[in-house]
């Protein structure tokens, strides 16, 4: 089976070195050449444009960061969809908001390709060991023949429902991920702050039955202040913004979800974003060093 | 031993079961008296003021709603404080903030009492089947006193630190408590809003790593939207105002648990604050019946 | 100068009807064709369609929801923009987001037209009495031209900048407008649940340096408790939502703005959308009548 | 009339300053005594400790911090309550909240002292012009007697109500000033952001009908980015955490203001608490220099 991937970032590349590790034959793009490197060394093909990545495809990938990429891919100069022979299947991988996998699918259907929204749910470490988990909206039968594709690069596979609802399901998921991080981040900032020792406080929260599960895997990073990403907090900032437009679009509110994305875009504009998310705890927490003029002041 | 018990609201009146049939000789109090009803056919004896359960008391201990409430109690109109022999034992199960229990312990230990903050984590449930975690501050020895009683009604007891670091740690747990009920409540209804069915939704979300295992207990009361109280969401409200309290005393901000206080007590305030603070998932989604006069208006 | 004129709702049925008094030949388009009526009888013609509504035009007037129903009026099934001659010009008086506009101003541009995004601040009383204020993005000469036009309709034109400079300050005008509106409805709230009367409120508040002058035009409604729509409740939901948008876009963080936004769409979700914005305060303060079953709880 | 006035700060020294420059006797007290020493050139005495500066007083004035800074002047060590002789008149200036000013009423009635609440609404200009605004709790009789004082000070008295009242409508109009600034800081980034000249902006937002009276007075502070305090940012953050607390009293909910609130602590953690409250735009837009350690990421 001939696949196109686009998109290698730290999802993407890894993702795409497990479907060569399980003999796919791969053609690859990205925006930034360099990071295809180690890949063409595994025996990947490069495109130098999205368009080429899918004209010997028979399953087409796309890992990227947000609508307007998958929309500039898709649809933009050299974009692959106008490339792909009719009857093959564009799987989106990418964290999108629902309607627009909506709209992808109904470009796709117009141009005679199939399309699957699978949004991968994991981070940095279960992309490397496959371990993802696949939220897949589409046709029970595209998803039939995309099966061994996810199966290289996950662990499980749940068919939501029809195109939009893999998506919609992974807004949800990602919606209390980043709360629940939040959450987290300023409960320890509060504890601490009241003279609860850190490490005290990690071990009782992590063990019981107040925190999720996944922030036992926050635990070394926390400690120690050091936030190597693994899920870039910028890309938080933007999921909890697609849930927060989604939600507009049917209705729903979203007042505590509102706050997580704004503390989330906060800490982007504050330089914050390209480590992991877990460095809302960082920037709840430290003052910058040369921070603002001190203007004194004081009071009695 | 002589044990005195007041507040005998959810909470309380379990925990003073539990005392009970551990064979705890018990002299009971409450606002409302026929809350006792049932323990003072139990064996427990009733005072009619709170001085009156400290009076022969070798253990005194409160479970009551908020820092007013304690305070009341114990330096109110014949209030416990000054009943209680000298060297007798105060133990605090209330979930106030931490300022409050360290005023609380200078206050006892100025009439000769001895203190501990013991706020019980938990609700109804593990109040009834006496497995509530207790998070204590105060001295180790007091601790050791008090121990055959906390774990008559609990299944764990955690010495945290000195007087006020057992409500430091509460505070941290319920701020996180309240926040996870609260992202919950959200992601299901963008998940419902979006399509989803609301049984694979929990399935799927129950399931997974971005959910505090305590969410599942409330599984039922979401299906069945209907929210008998286990934890009442007034409750919510003001725990969580305690930990925006204990927040700016040390400096800390919570914009993300400001907004979740902020929902749960507009949610109280549109008449949802005697049932389980699971409801904040009924507040979110329903629009009341009757609801404001249709003021006609449309755009294009 | 014919004119073809979609969206007769609060705002278009009144600017369309100064511009007929003003002598100007209109051609009318409205999802619901009842709203036109009035119109009719007062000369303007009716179109079937928007197509139909462009075919004549000079200029091509449309104030709508939101970029999806300017959206579906230009670009869908019988849409305007490819019905309007090379060289006519567009002037969409909508509030959407910038990027909206910008994308607007290239698909006239595709097709010969001439744009300009001149969204009209004002509510149903400015529009009634031609007194809306237009910020205008687009080249200066088109504005020029349509300077007759956008006077018959409003006191003051300011020329912003490009196209999407307009929307731009309209969305900054707005949402100041709909967070100055829900912090004036808390204030009263708070004040009246003080004891503070809300006659003696108002007038200390409105007179005084922290009150956007505008507030004064809700009084009557504050006190009255009936909030006859000028500027419905949902379109404010939707322009905190657009601001939302436009600042994730450009990386702006916006946590006031975002709980506002918030809050009006859980007002809108409880029943208040139709009525006016300053039914925020309605919401905060009433509890809807026979609302939740009532499950009793109680401590101490 | 023997005048003790305690609380020398930004505000403090400049209405005992007025006080001596009417010819009022002044003894004055200081947490820390170099900020007396130009008072005490100005002819006033100097007190050591808050008893002192209330022994021979005929009317006592406070203007301090907050609720914890007067009850340690009043009720502390060497307070100065015990100090008053029956039957003299402690106004407190200070912003508190209503609980508070109501206890102390309670404390001062218990000691045979009269007391007002008066806190001070205006900035370092107005307090050093003479130019305040206050809002007075209190029995008519003793406002009376404080008339000419307050009017050294300021130029305008409101008799609100009983004690605690002119707290509450202090604590309403600073919750209202609180946001309007947020607002108005979060709207100019956001248009700048957009493109819009930040000279423009300010020109066209503060002449229009959305922006409080008070923002132009802000105007040269947001154009330079310098904050000299007049209100300290720490004390917004501080007005608006005892609002909050007035609020949860009294079940109010305060979404919005929570949300200022949390915007202001979270600005004074990173080190803005001296500067002017309309920091709050300095915080919102400035990147620290050499901020968080460049952990690389990227997608696509």
């Amino acid at each position: 089976m001939e696949v196109g991937f686009i998109g290698l970032g730290i999802m993407g590349s890894r993702m795409a070195a497990n479907l060569l590790a399980r003999g796919f034959s791969l053609t690859v793009h990205n925006r930034t050449a360099a990071k295809a490197e180690e890949l063409l060394r595994q025996g990947a093909r490069w495109a130098e444009r999205p368009a080429a990545a899918a004209a010997k495809a028979d399953v087409l990938v796309t890992m990227l960061a947000d609508p307007a990429a998958v929309h500039a891919a898709a649809l933009g100069k050299e974009g692959f969809l106008a490339a792909l022979r009719p009857g093959t299947l564009w799987i989106d991988c990418s964290t999108v908001d629902p309607s627009f996998s909506r709209r992808m699918a109904q470009e796709a259907r117009g141009r005679g390709v199939r399309f699957l929204d699978a949004p991968a749910a994991g981070t940095k470490g279960p992309a490397e060991a496959g371990q993802l988990v696949f939220f897949v909206g589409g046709a029970a039968g595209d998803l039939q023949e995309a099966g061994p594709l996810l199966q290289a690069m996950g662990r499980s596979v749940l068919h939501v429902g029809e195109n939009g609802m893999g998506t919609s399901l992974k807004m949800v998921v990602n919606l209390m991920l980043g709360q629940a991080m939040a959450a987290f981040a300023e409960a320890l900032r509060l504890g601490e702050a009241l003279g609860l020792g850190k490490e005290k406080l990690l071990e009782t929260l992590l063990g019981g039955a107040v925190a999720a599960p996944f922030l036992s895997g926050k635990k070394q990073k926390v400690l120690a202040e050091r936030f190597e990403p693994e899920f870039p907090l910028k890309w938080m900032a933007k999921d909890l913004h697609l849930a927060a437009q989604a939600a507009f679009e049917c209705a729903a509110a979203l007042p505590c979800g509102a706050a997580a994305k704004e503390l989330y875009s906060l800490a982007a504009a504050h330089g914050w974003g390209e480590q992991d998310f877990s460095a809302i705890y960082g920037f709840l927490g430290r003052a910058p060093a040369g921070s603002p003029p001190a203007g004194r002041a004081s009071a009695g």
